[in-house]
């Protein structure tokens, strides 16, 4: 009884969709149930840590343990809700195990909504927006984050482009030269960020020339090697988290 | 004849061991050669980009092709060798996907030099480096580098540090607390240097005096997340080329 969960990384953590507050109970989603159930065996009475991207982050204590799930009630805030980056990342879709990867990764590196675009070069013709949720509330839970970010649906490049929200610059990493390195213009930027990155094979030439027009596209470059589409979204935010973010 | 072979990411590049020089014939290893046979299906006539590490890169002719191996021949220089940023990365061994990834990755963002460092956390008892030898080559091939990182012998983190070159500066990955941003403390900053990423429980409380210690040694945060120790590595890395490798 009281005994609080612990796992590989620390305390166990939980996302849930739900209100937190003071003696307040709560039913856990059905992947943090089944999570509690199945892998850590809790028993009511046991306490987890509690986060909803809305009202910090509670200690809470396992109720009712059944098969149709599991409540938790609230015992005290642990942390309360902070402000996160703002910054968002528009990625072409890449395989499976490379999409797992980025979506966990971006998540730990503080990206706020990841955005999903569809262009000429994509391969990926479907988006599992499901998979992804699963992976980012995951990444959340170990990562400490007290926001999972937002997923939205894929959309086509010019579609995303003609929608883009003219205040938040936009940072496309350009292979195609003549770009300045992203550590360089976003140095000290204040305001809504984003960073857009190609499929394996590139933007090509018509996209390039698109997103050079936007008055919010900043051309930036990740040195001198070719990067694969994961391992340059990752770079970008870790740049961007250093010089603007909330790496300072 | 005189086809240049091409593949997702380019035109074929092979790392080899042996010497480039204009009409130099040589015989690619048997890693090359395995690749060029059974993937490529390369032909007697077909053309490649080879590099070493010393030589710059090479146009060459596929000459011989057989079982026991492929030879070609040097045709033109098609880039000159080039200098490198100097930055080595010491990390605790880690489970074998990740650490492919984190290989590879390195690879891709420029790392020279790649040390496996045994911590008292460290779960990995092993450390495959011909496997990691492999991950770093086709990294390399197809990033466009001129070098592949070299890769040490797996140590105790005392003997690394009772070992370390002193002039090198070693930047701490340090989720203790107290420690300054790694674009801070390493912006501008000149000559070696190098990043330290524990396992994934963290260094232990004696190891985190013992590096702290160091004359060498510059504690650094990578912001307010718990980052896996693989994105902790791959961020250190795009950090550091972005403030004071060759992204800027």
């Amino acid at each position: 009884m009281g005994e609080q969960l612990t796992e590989a990384g620390g305390k166990t953590r939980l996302y849930v969709t739900g209100d937190l507050g003071a003696g307040m109970a709560v039913a856990l989603d059905e992947g943090p149930s089944h999570y509690l159930l199945h892998v850590m065996r809790a028993k009511s009475g046991n306490r987890v840590l509690l986060f909803n991207g809305r009202d910090g982050e509670w200690l809470a204590e396992i109720g009712q343990v059944s098969k149709r799930g599991v409540t938790a009630t609230c015992l005290s805030q642990t942390r309360p809700q902070a402000g996160a980056p703002d910054i968002w990342l528009a990625f072409a879709p890449i395989k499976k195990t490379p999409a797992d990867y980025l979506v966990q990764k971006a998540t730990e590196l503080g990206v706020s909504r990841l955005l999903p675009v569809f262009t000429r070069r994509t391969i990926v013709a479907r988006v599992n927006l499901e998979r992804m949720a699963a992976n980012a509330a995951e990444a959340a839970e170990q990562s400490e984050r007290l926001t999972v970010p937002e997923i939205r649906e894929a959309m086509d490049l010019g579609k995303l482009l003609a929608s883009w929200p003219k205040e938040r610059w936009l940072y496309f990493c350009d292979e195609g030269g003549g770009a300045k390195p992203l550590a360089e213009v976003a140095r000290g930027a204040s305001g809504p960020a984003a960073i857009i990155t190609g499929p394996e094979g590139g933007f090509d030439p018509s996209e390039r020339d698109l997103l050079r027009a936007q008055s919010f596209v900043v051309p930036v470059t990740l040195g001198p090697r070719i990067l694969r589409a994961d391992t340059a979204a990752l770079a970008a935010l870790s740049v961007w988290q250093s010089v603007a973010g909330d790496w300072r």
